[in-house]
């Protein structure tokens, strides 16, 4: 039973079905029926004009963004357990062309806007010294906590007040909207977002992310980008109809729901264990050595998360007997 | 009736079938058991032990390879009419920090030793000029011709004598085999192939196609520029699973074979009309301007290529009336 | 006697004795006080106002320049014999990050607007295509010619109409002014060229040259660029110093007018083997083999330019016995 | 009176002696007599084989051997105040095409074989996090510390144990040696370093620095790299005049003890004050605001160095009068 990661998760069946329907000739690249159809679909999904941009990784998603936001000689701001520091394998570097990045503390990988006026005034203002250009934020974090919308304002003023242009790493933010209860608009483009990484696979998608761009104009850019990275498929309108059926079906809010909810039952087994809040669908636990092996006897795979800490990870399919297991499993430890 | 490209066309049906005989819950990224039989599967295929990663595009197979056959400070020979030439949007330039592509002359996009040969010979030894270090063709061309055994075996001399890695594009390498009857290890590392773009998208597949290493000790780094280039996407398993079926149910030389007959079957309509010798699935005609729009009013898709001149390619689905339709209205001219 | 090339001639005296003026404490980097007077000197000298950095070669120069003026996913148009694509060991490419240079033809290393047109046409407005977004351009040419402000301010029109940004590689330029006559300003920024790399070092320098920004908002970039290249030397008083002393002592016009002068005392002495006219002080010969071995037993170094040519480049300081030896001799094969 | 940086200092009237000397016609580039004796030169001075590469600066120095060391989908291991870190403006991921620099933490600015293990030990050795490729160190520190020759040794061996290349910043080299007494062999290849930049400019020269390779066969590559860098000068042998008499007039040992008895004059002055023990010539002093107000005042500059903390720098020529005032003056604070 695994609970190692959202990724080793299946598609929802109405994704099969919606490859499946797309399954005849068309345009290439994305001139298709399903890709043209994308920017609409978003746009009325955040209300308010978006450009859309299907891509199969959430690093392609995050670092094509990168790229259009931070010139090769400028820095990112990120937290020090961000994903595109740490699980991104030097991304960033590649997609900018050697772009630094900044890195900020903060509990459960989140960041202030404290944070990032420290981090900027640290940086003194001449040509030796890398300049920030960018803020990147995760939401869900790789903790599994969430930004209120309030939270994303604050750090969007700040980037205006530092002159930042501002991403934001949405791998899960299906989850947030899921736990927080605020609509997409206030998480995203009201607070001053301006690229986003909107993350479908890791809930129920097969293989289609999306780059959204509240920043239209830098469509152009992101278009020719995608293709000189190799991510301009051959035949889009499999990736475009993976993501108008999630939205079309309301799949990208109900499986997050179905993830959070899952997260919630494992996190009630064990309250004392529990290093962060569980707020969208990753647990952290402290579980000792002896302990992680007796679960893994029992069945369960999960990730060793440095010395008497683990992670699961809960999936939009993980209901009924296999959480419960996992749920009575932890509260007998 | 879309003659425009090969990547117009649907999916096999099988290779939906095994993406969907694949989605359940498995490991993340490439540990599935559909992405760890690809090394074995291809090794049997071509007879001789390789590495074999799923990437979705061309450009990504071409160009990681050619980020790992040549250092930033060097140049790649290619045709001028190479696809990594003048429809990869400067991949090559983005994956390999700033290489050079050097182009050659030759009939049909085909290169030989001769202008290997010259273009190195122009290339003045000292620190000023940028060295070649990589040699790539593309088999079938960019205008349909195939290489033989014996000439890629004669390319692959000329660059061990210089010292040249090389790499090919087989975009089109099921149909090159289709054509010409020989044996795919012929074609390739037996001919002095190092690493090879595998094709399977615009044969039938959704969206997978292969990055060969006959030239095995490139695998980490491979496996590392894969992930930093956005390219190792979280649910492999898709893409593995849609390989092997393209190879399990000889999908990809029945493919080929079914979409070079095709473009036979055009090619014999107007004999007179060919620039090129129609080797694989592509026909470049002689078509006037006012021609072109009959056949378009007639319902027919294509290319203009150049003032006069047309390009059609058939898919391995095209069979039956469309086909006859357009021999019929090509003889009709 | 060296007729290899300018490179070869030693610093004007004048050049020496303003390095050891400046040899006293200062500020560091580019904050010294003949730092601090570049900009007015060169905004001076041009009659408008520029912004002025020193580097401490034309390579620096160009391509700083061109990753300012070229996104890494865009072309660069240049003549295809031009030194960015033939002497600087893909530094454009690294620069710019991976930016395509795009090849015109044109006799004796001109570009024409037609060749800019014809370039333009040849690529398709898509994605797929790197798009062109600069055009350089290099006076006095690499084989010695000159433009004219006429036909520079006709490649700046044509670099409008097509949306493009000028470069103009001057390492020569000195010598084009002293033969054409024509005034700085309309051979450069009045002509729509944005960027200048203004050559002194072939011209009596020791090592310093000039980037020359029209379109100054490009400064900061500019700034950062050279420092992240390794170009902001920390005792920047010693270039500074040259350049000054070229300017303020009218070296850089005396010194490219004594060069030219001793190209056309070679020149007259052989008009029939003249390859190109000869405009500025680089002299193209037919001469064999034979002839070619001759001159060199008697003492005279130049390079050989392809079967049966030769080049002859002169220098500020060649004047009297030397030339007369080698006007005497290329007059006597 | 400047205690701003040694870069603030004029150039020793030998370094200009030789300037002048070198001041005739010669083969352009690194192809004249002077450039040509380098690798002999500093072969005798390390005695071992080394290869010896004029550059301008020291980030050129660092950058080159960094890119040949490090690709650009790895990690360099350097301190938080390393000076490729804080003071290159990015320039380790230009020159290495976005490679990136992992932070180790340590007092002075010391990297100690412990820091290094933690570092890699927290790296997971999978695809997703980059892995470490290089080791950078200092000597002398950003903060004046000196590294001994057996800790040079122990990084050394912690660096081949990780698989580590091992590149050391000279900049204050020939400092270091002269305040541990202690062989530059022993400071550098015979303890494993691969590859030395070896500073010139901070200690007397006027604008030649050397990077030293020990490990030889890394010179093409480097040669290419300068070249494509824009860092081969034309006039290359007033580079390499400066570099030779900078060793053959001991002035590189010479100076350095020049300046760092000045350091130990103005150390003297003010024990208690001492940030860091003063090894080599820059001297950091708790200063209050007010303090610091006062020595402005009395003529003297230096840097703010944070709250309460200020730098002074000492030079080669910095004795007698000056020096004393200051030392007084900070007495007397």
């Amino acid at each position: 039973m695994r609970f190692f990661s959202d990724n080793a998760a299946p598609a929802h069946p109405k994704v099969l079905e919606a490859i499946a329907a797309a399954n005849r000739l068309d345009t290439a690249y994305d001139g298709d029926e399903w890709s043209e159809r994308l920017d609409g679909a978003f746009s009325d999904l955040f209300g308010t004009p978006v450009r859309a941009f299907w891509v199969t990784t959430g690093t392609a998603a995050n670092c094509l963004a990168l790229a259009a936001l931070c010139p090769p000689y400028r820095a990112i701001l990120c937290h020090r357990d961000a994903h595109i520091e740490v699980d991104e394998a030097g991304a960033p570097g590649f997609f900018t062309g050697g772009a630094k990045l900044v890195l900020l503390d903060g509990a459960g990988a989140k960041v202030t806007p404290e944070s990032v006026d420290a981090a900027c005034d640290l940086i003194r203002d001449d040509v030796h010294q890398v300049q920030p250009a960018t803020l990147s934020i995760t939401n869900a974090t790789e903790y599994g906590l969430t930004y209120r919308a309030a939270e994303v304002q604050a750090l969007g003023e700040v980037a205006k007040r530092r002159g930042l242009m501002f991403h934001m790493d949405g791998a899960r933010l299906a989850n947030a909207v899921a736990s927080t209860g605020e609509p997409l608009a206030e998480l995203t483009w009201r607070a001053g977002v301006d690229t986003l990484s909107f993350g479908f696979v890791k809930n129920g998608g097969l293989n289609a992310e999306c780059l959204i761009l509240f920043r239209t104009e830098l469509a152009d850019e992101i278009a020719v980008r995608r293709k000189r990275a190799g991510h301009l498929l051959s035949k889009g309108r499999y990736l475009a109809a993976q993501l108008l059926a999630m939205l079309e079906e309301h799949l990208w809010l109900d499986n997050a729901r179905a993830a959070n909810a899952a997260a919630q039952r494992v996190a009630e087994a064990a309250p004392r264990r529990l290093i962060y809040p569980v707020e969208a669908n990753e647990i952290f636990l402290k579980v000792s050595g002896e302990e992680a092996d007796k679960l893994r006897v029992a069945g369960f795979d999960f990730y060793d998360w440095g010395p008497g800490q683990i992670r699961l990870v809960t999936s939009w399919d993980q209901q009924g007997e296999a959480l419960e297991r996992l749920a009575s499993a932890i509260a007998a430890l």
